[in-house]
């Protein structure tokens, strides 16, 4: 079994050193057209995708079956996917992972990681764009963010996690053995230290995004022992439904009880999270998905120790450009990148009212406003181009929620653009939406002052470049804030501003313009979240993500001469 | 300032070695009687002591003062100390320490370190005998034990918790060049790693061991950036005050705000637990104290981290040994240490029902017992030898449950030891107590199934050497365990009792008898509490300790050509 890691090992350590580095990496290829066999691949994804629906019957062989659930709608078809999966007792599927536990908690920290290596692998080479088409139609992503940020980058926030959890315990030594005098005796003692797992992590996945946080949090608990009870949006199950059954294939395979890793289905009728949370037998939590729930799990999980990422009211300081049309270009881009339905779009954009320097001058607020929201209508007037980017809205709410807020900006502010469907070139019924965009002043606080998921952001008058930057700032220490994005040509504030996010606890991204979206977070390289603020409590991946999930035992005797 | 690190570098880079290879070490002599002009220094330590009865005031120039509080009595005289500290406004003290935190957090890693080092430095070459008779005069610990566990070892402590502070830091790269492709352009990003301190941290001390757990979360917050408002408990206020001034001392002295560490004091009638661990600005707390206001800290610190540890109920199973004499012996000593008044020491001791395997055969349960009291009497016997290991009694609380429980056992069990009051030959008015020892069965579990703090211990009968393992890891699953001990002669059954203790959460000591007390803890060696089980969520020290103390916040932006 540990061939397994030596199988794996030159990749281990590269990643080791991107870690260090933290420059670019990854060992997979970041176009779905660069796969092997690109062509060939895809289809047999779309094939095994297609298998699921026409099967209607999710096979997972896991103990405690009750009966069947499954009410997944595809955003792009509107219509059920028709897949039912298989309902678990959960006091079953505790039960069972503890009983999995010991065995692998008492394997070689070599042997976990190499079976968690291949089972990435596995994912890699045999399922990819299967959990791409899966993601597409649960998750409503585009076909290109399904392979990226829910494929290979998820596959690389992995990798990390198991970076990380092996630094975390290699900093304890197995054994020592430890002298020193005691009045006249001189006593030798032989200590082990033993890693020991906290117990049974339950790990709900979000709706939008399903694989990236989920696959590192499995990661990090199993590669310090523990065994895993997955829980999906009852909207997505799908491709943590394929996850799981890859887990348990292969860890089977390597001689470990594949109950280290279940599924447990809800329904949004019969929610199971809170129970989930409270059972008795769960160590670990990690959540990814709405801020409600989050602050109640980060509440609540007690005496689980809990990891989450939540979202956070996103903000943008506009305060200067040399190429303002570059700036605005980008920050439209970002703001319709699969309908602002990342944790990381931006939200609210404060730009000074007599305006941003260029070096033309000033613009004032007004034209920058307009500009912007042309640049967006650009993206997303043309049906073909709007689909490979805004993709489509994964949940009904999401649409509800902009018409109500579209009714709230024209009694409020100003709307700059109104929502309307565009038609899916390749999925007439998809369900889509084109950014509302609203113009306000900081009166509207109200407004914008708690994340409202999807295509909806704010442009916000504020008195100058400070005042900007302080609300702003604030927005993240108050709402929460993942990321943040500043164009300015002033250096005095672009450091002000630096020190002012860093206090606020926002990842920071200036200046940036051209090919590479203002969002996008690389494994290896950007940290996702930092912890201080109310937009999770964790962060993938640095030692804090790991080091909690397992305790030191030691046992000392004397060492017999 | 760094020059302060450059003095200690030889020191820390030991340290480091310490930590990682776990072997015997420390800088500092073990025994009062080889500290440097031990004979001066225990005499000026004494004076400094004296000192403050004298002055009946103690000068802290922090701001906020609002009055006077001081309520401290000597078990050793059973009077006042009479010494007055100065009451500080909580919100003012949360505001000193907010404004201090910028300039310490942005300096750079080894001067904090350097820093942290030269405060534990002066500690010991200034401070150290004059913390010993504040030790013993607030928490009643005779002499040695105070040199020991309340100064050079809590010191070593300090600074292993300064190690790992690093380690989990060093483990962030302060910057990064990263360059992709993006289509036909290539992205070059510089990015800076910030480490940013999570906020202000209270340090909950408790009465009968001040500085051991206060001085390395000290440590460890203030290595990672944060402020510290210590908040003593109200019976052992003078080791804190005096620690709190020296590190404002060596804080300014290196140009820094001293009011990165304050002092919070609040009285038994007015406690301010819950005001400070609920005030909006605290982002860390501390706690060492009482299992009831531990879960309560961990319960509701949110959204605050919480670092605890309180106390359990330790185990001892008494399967078999080689030499049964120094096996009671060594028991013995441990029961009388300071009057079981520390988290380490063992309550519940477990012994078959048809006795104790030696190589003269089975020793009856009974005689186990009889032989087990009487090494307990022997040791407190004479009052100069019970001084020196029973030190006092640090509340009339205590007194009280002993009393209690006495009655208790004397209609539920046996009595096997009655608690008496001896003479201290120094000081003929200290509260002392020998301990008591009583005689049960797994049917009086609601008796010994809780902490019960003092010199009270339970010789509980079982049905065999497997009943007496399940017992004993079952009460640190459900009531806490720190440490636990075993005497055993089956090499299978020992390997089993580390297994189960190892699920337990509870640090194991095997067959150790002699002239180590079997409850010592060596810093930079023996992890103390596993935070696998009730009595206390944190790890001294591991990098779980610390790496939760900061966030890493990013910045980024295209390289300029």
């Amino acid at each position: 079994m540990s061939n397994l890691f030596e199988l794996h090992r030159a990749l281990f350590e590269r990643a080791q050193q991107a870690c260090r580095d933290r420059a670019c990496w990854s060992p997979f290829p970041e176009m779905p057209g660069k796969y092997p066999n690109a062509e060939a691949a895809q289809v047999d994804g779309r094939s095994a995708f297609t298998a699921h629906l026409l099967a209607g019957r999710f096979e997972l062989d896991q103990p405690g079956r009750v009966g069947e659930l499954g009410e997944e709608v595809s955003p792009y078809t509107q219509e059920p996917l028709g897949i039912r999966y298989p309902q678990a007792d959960v006091n079953t599927l505790f039960d069972v992972a503890e009983a999995a536990m010991p065995a692998w908690a008492a394997a070689p920290i070599e042997t976990r990681i190499g079976v968690l290596l291949q089972v990435l692998d596995v994912i890699y080479r045999e399922h990819l764009f299967e959990i791409v088409h899966a993601v597409m139609h649960t998750a409503g992503q585009s076909f290109n963010m399904a392979y990226a940020g829910s494929g290979v980058n998820a596959l690389d926030r992995g990798i990390e996690a198991l970076v990380y959890a092996d630094q975390a315990m290699r900093a304890v030594t197995p054994s020592a053995r430890w002298e020193r005098r005691f009045g006249p005796t001189d006593v030798k003692l032989q200590k082990t230290y033993r890693l020991v797992p906290r117990g049974v992590a339950v790990c709900f996945a979000c709706a939008s995004f399903p694989t990236w946080n989920a696959w590192p949090s499995m990661m990090a608990s199993l590669a310090t022992g523990n065994p895993v009870i997955v829980k999906p949006h009852p909207a997505t199950v799908l491709p943590m439904a394929i996850t799981v059954r890859v887990f348990r294939r292969v860890l089977a395979e390597a001689g470990f009880d594949p109950n280290l890793v279940t599924l447990a289905l809800d329904s949004m009728a019969e929610p199971l999270g809170q129970v989930l949370v409270k059972h008795a037998k769960t160590a670990i939590v990690d959540f990814t998905g709405s801020v409600r729930f989050g602050q109640w799990v980060e509440r609540n999980a007690h005496p689980a120790i809990a990891y989450t990422e939540t979202a956070g009211c996103n903000t943008v300081v506009l305060a200067g450009a040399d190429d303002l049309d570059a700036a605005l270009r980008s920050l439209a881009t970002t703001l319709c990148m699969f309908s602002a339905q990342m944790c990381t779009s931006p939200q609210n954009i404060y730009v000074p009212r007599d305006g941003v320097d260029t070096p033309q001058g000033k613009v004032p607020f007004a034209e920058v406003a307009q500009r912007l929201a042309a640049a967006v209508d650009e993206l997303t007037r043309d049906p073909k181009k709007a689909s490979m980017i805004l993709a489509t809205i994964q949940s009904p709410q999401t649409l509800a929620l902009l018409h109500q807020m579209n009714e709230a900006g024209a009694t409020r502010g100003q709307v700059l653009l109104s929502p309307r469907a565009y038609v899916h070139p390749d999925f007439p019924k998809a369900r889509t939406s084109t950014p509302l965009m609203l113009k306000v002043t900081p009166a509207e606080r109200d407004l914008y002052a708690e994340e409202r998921f999807g295509p909806i952001s704010f442009v916000i008058e504020c008195e100058n470049a400070d005042d900007a930057l302080t609300r702003a700032t604030m927005d993240a220490r108050t709402a929460g804030g993942l990321t943040a994005f500043l164009y300015a040509t002033d250096e005095a504030f672009i450091a002000q501003a630096e020190a002012a996010y860093a206090r606020a606890g926002a990842q920071l991204t200036t200046n940036l313009t051209g090919a590479m979206p203002l969002n996008f977070a690389a494994a290896y390289s950007d940290y996702h979240v930092t912890g201080l603020n109310p937009a999770g409590n964790a962060t993938l991946t640095n030692l804090s993500f790991v080091a909690g999930r397992f305790g030191v035992v030691q046992s000392r005797r004397p060492v017999v001469a």
